[in-house]
Order: C-alpha cells, then sequence, then structure tokens
C-alpha cells in the first residue's frame, strides 16, 4: 500500500466522462506552489508525460471489471482489464503524453489531456522518446478498430 | 492525498539502484492471483506500459531535489525535477513501456524494465501507439547528450 499526494491539479472546460476526442482539448495543469521551482527548464521540451488519479472512478468492481468488453465491441469475447485502456482499473491511474504549449508561472498549458477538470496530478516527466517511444508494436485487430473511431 | 495498492510485483536479478543499461534486462512481473483474470488477451500485445512504485526511494527532499544537476551534467544550470527523469521525485512513480516476452499464468515475462527486484506493481496497460507515441519531439542538447550514454 502507497499513499501519494498530488503534485498539482488540472483545469479545463471537461465536466463529464467522455469516451474520447481529447486530443484537441487544452488543459492548465497548476503545479503546487511549493514545487514550482521543479518546473525549471521543462519549457525546453515539446511534450510531457502527465501522470494522474482519475478521482472520480468509482472502487474497482472485480466482478463487473476484471473481464469485460471493449467499449462497442459486444460480439467478442471479454478482455481483461490489463489487456484494456478503460479507466475502470484496481488502480484509477492515467498516463498520457501531452503536448506542452507553453508554462505561465506555476501552470502548465498543454494538449491533448483526457482528464476532467479538477483531476489532481501525480507527476509530470519530460517526453524522451529512447525511453518512451515504442516503434514496431503489435497489437488485436479489435484495437486497430477502437482506435479509428478515438480521435 | 491516494492510496493504492499493488496489482502485483517485479522479479529480477537487480537488486542495487542502477543508472541505467535496463534495456536488455529481462524482469518477471507476477501479478496478483486473484487479479490474473484481467490479463486476458494481454497476450496479443507486443509491448506493455508498466506503472510501479519506486519503493526503495528516500523521501523527497525538498531543498536537495527540487533543482539540482543532471547526472553527469555538473557544468549546466540546475534544472527542475519536473524536466527530468530522476527516480527522486515528491511521487516516486516509474512508468516504462517494455517488451512483454511472453505470460506464463499469472506472471508476465518482460524486457526492458528498470525496476529492482521486489518492486511493486501499480498498473499495467497496453502499450497503443496511438495513445502512447510521440512523434516530432524536441527536447534539450542536454538531454541528447545524457541519453546516448544510456544504453
Amino acid at each position: 500500500m502507497v499513499t501519494f499526494n498530488s503534485i498539482g491539479v488540472v483545469h479545463n472546460d471537461v465536466n463529464k466522462m467522455s469516451t474520447g476526442n481529447y486530443a484537441q482539448a487544452e488543459s492548465r495543469i497548476e503545479i503546487n506552489a511549493d514545487l514550482a521551482p521543479g518546473l525549471q527548464g521543462l519549457a525546453e521540451f515539446s511534450h510531457v508525460v502527465v501522470v494522474f488519479h482519475l478521482d472520480r472512478i468509482p472502487p474497482f468492481d472485480k466482478e463487473k471489471q476484471l473481464l469485460r468488453n471493449p467499449r462497442g465491441m459486444e460480439h467478442l469475447a471479454p478482455v481483461g482489464v490489463f489487456a484494456q485502456r478503460t479507466k475502470f482499473r484496481p488502480n484509477p491511474i492515467g498516463v498520457t503524453p501531452v503536448r506542452l504549449v507553453s508554462i505561465q508561472g506555476n501552470t502548465l498549458i498543454v494538449a491533448g489531456l483526457d482528464a476532467m477538470d479538477g483531476t489532481p496530478v501525480l507527476d509530470v516527466k519530460p517526453y524522451i522518446p529512447e525511453f518512451d517511444r515504442v516503434d514496431n508494436v503489435k497489437m488485436p485487430d479489435w484495437v486497430v478498430t477502437m482506435v479509428q473511431g478515438y480521435f
């Protein structure tokens, strides 16, 4: 068991759970004032990885959510939660690389964050392709179909 | 403040903190037996994102760790923690995409995980390029130099 305190909070216009189309959404991430010196040098990066707590998600329901059909894929066999990007996970942690538009004081302006207004942020890391980018990825056909309708 | 329980644990030969060269390291991630059905369908993916708790890292020392020189870059101006991938962070959360070699029962065999033996795992997500991969990334020169020596 581990406890984390948020390092900041998301501000945007997203007030209900959505199922996609975050690619263009702009959010502000307000970093706690006492941690703001930790942003020094971040503006030199074009992208950051945001780690956040999906705090509006109800407690994980093992019976219903450990195995389920991906959204809109009711004709397939159920898929395990760890083979999906569903928000309904044993630990509701989001990890999303976003474009860093600008930094204003202790606030990051980012594009493409799939988080609601008020979401607690746990970490911000610079996106470094040598660590974060994978080429030659294989995934099942249902994911290929799903992501076509996502953006 | 949020509390998470681990969903599994890392097993490997890494028993001291390292500063790189994880690219080839093979690890086993043993998922808690009660959550093992959540692995259904994961074997169809070539890569997964592992979210883990860097549990051997001492509490964050704001005085010393909020702003510091990147490793081996003592000639530069200090850089903020959020502009670095250092392990010494306000919330010691690791996020690493790894190659999924195979799944044996409730154990994932993965290559490239930068975590020590015994590390608690918080989440496993399938790596999906449309969500996780960023092209045309810009980053400062010191990072370019650093990653050259990393692998």
